[in-house]
């Protein structure tokens, strides 16, 4: 099964999720339309909403509140890129300008609470109390990891679990969500959510360490922004900290630091580049998909689990 | 009917309020739970909390569910000073050093958001669909009016209109939905929750008005912040606007550009303070005082009426 059959069998639905998300970034006001339209443009896979329908079919499947809850999810994710980009002064987001970097950082940071409180607006359409708390509860948290992120850059001296804890904040608890949201506006059963959910997560901690290893061992054409950015602004990933760990963080320390300049960095890449950092990293990786899988194993509905697989693996079979 | 003995009648109620606040702004992040906690100490007068507990009494009363609308009220309300004072980059509010200022504008923003995050999860708290849809539809709202006063920045084009649409959203709109979300959490009659959201909008549009003659006229001391702040950042408020439709445009576009001198801020200052902008913008403020008591004049219960018209008497009774 290939995603692309998947998103094949998914575009009427996804066309929907479109259409909502089209309007939602519409505003009264020029210069903030154009700014999450082009956000919007820049498009992305829409794994989120892509999730939330083929989960939804654990229950009654995909409605227009089904189409909602996924819009919502898309903005909140490009609510949070937008937020991040002004905190890691990215200007690169796949191979186009990011928000930043055309309109500034205030714009950015504007950009981004519209698109949270357009998020807020469509989940009031679905009008559920539980997704209600599951979206609100997930958005706290990703607060808090954004505001750990800032803290723990350049510290040598934090642990995988703190790594695991931004990665469970950054990606995974969104992912998580959107299969457990979508199950839930469908009127799955209460079980059905709760695998759904972990089936996510899983997938989401798995899809961000292969991320981050992307970041120092990817193809920069691929990556449409430049290998190494996580090293340069002190945004210490599994990698490198396995790296630290195995012999390298002296060197380390002394080669990352703040305005780090291109020759350290690229010295500090090839250190973790001929560590063990990225094999353990990957193998940290395959263990979370294997988990994943494992999730969907009790999953009654045979398409919701090919389909989900699918996703899955996609997301966590990429080139390095 | 002071406003102190609506402080007094409402004390213990406030108290709960002010519970779920501090529960609220507790984090897992010692950084986060600090400059939350620094904001919520920084006090201010919880106008908006307080409305809603007296608008609740149109329905039921006070409840549990009231004051975590009330909290919710309070946290969308800091979370836009917060990113507002990156906007301004301001370094004091109420005489305190901002959150910007103490932590940077990158903390800020995440505190910011955060912020936002708990207010959603509170509304989860209330689960009312309406409420929802009400905050949301609000949170929109001042989201496009941080964006707009951005733009608005240094414009002597704009008109009247432009600048009252300002005020509407950063100020009127959520004054008006904590009376109405008041009202609603506690059962009201829809006819009584309109009529008191169109009082707290009146209320809100003068006391903004207000607000803005204070930064033109007020007393350093009591601001808590230097005065003419908003002419040295560019943003034109109505005795600006009308000074310049007066007879003082050119004067004041040569004087009020980006990078201000101290001593052409000052002229300015004074451009303004002898023109007719001032004694203008308050008839418009009283105006909106009138419009406010008419709506009260038509709410059935008197000590709601009475403790109602003791907060906004309150919030535009101010020396100038």
């Amino acid at each position: 099964m290939d995603v692309r059959e998947v998103y094949a069998r998914y575009e009427p639905e996804m066309r929907q999720v479109d259409r909502i998300l089209r309007e939602a970034v519409a505003s009264a006001h020029p210069r903030l339309t154009h700014a999450a339209a082009h956000l919007l443009e820049a498009g992305g896979k829409r794994v989120r909403p892509l999730l939330a329908l083929i989960s939804s079919r654990a229950g009654q499947g995909p409605t227009e509140r089904v189409y909602a809850a996924a819009a919502a999810l898309e903005l909140v994710h490009m609510a949070t890129l937008v937020h991040d980009d002004v905190i890691d002064d990215a200007d690169l987001r796949r191979g186009r300008p990011t928000v930043r970097n055309q309109y500034g950082d205030r714009a950015a940071m504007y950009t981004g609470d519209f698109l949270f409180a357009r998020a807020i607006q469509l989940l009031s359409r679905v009008a559920d109390v539980e997704v209600h708390r599951e979206m609100s509860d997930v958005m706290v948290r990703i607060c808090e990891g954004e505001i750990e992120q800032i803290e723990d850059f350049f510290n040598w001296q934090q642990s995988v679990r703190d790594y695991l804890r931004r990665v469970e904040r950054k990606t995974a608890l969104l992912i998580a969500a959107s299969c457990a949201v979508g199950a839930m506006v469908s009127g799955a059963a209460p079980e059905a959510v709760r695998r759904l959910r972990r089936f996510g997560y899983y997938t989401g901690m798995a899809f961000q360490v292969i991320d981050d290893i992307l970041d120092i061992v990817g193809d920069e054409q691929e990556l449409g922004k430049p290998v190494g950015g996580d090293l340069r602004q002190g945004n210490l990933t599994l990698p490198a900290l396995v790296a630290a760990q195995t012999g390298a963080r002296e060197a380390l320390r002394s080669l990352v630091k703040a305005d780090v300049a291109a020759e350290e960095a690229e010295a500090a890449l090839q250190l973790v580049r001929t560590s063990p950092g990225v094999s353990v990293a990957r193998r940290v990786a395959e263990r979370y998909m294997a988990k994943a899988m494992r999730e969907l194993d009790a999953v009654a509905l045979p398409f919701v689990r090919r389909d989900l697989a699918a996703v899955a693996r996609f997301l966590n079979q990429r080139r390095f």
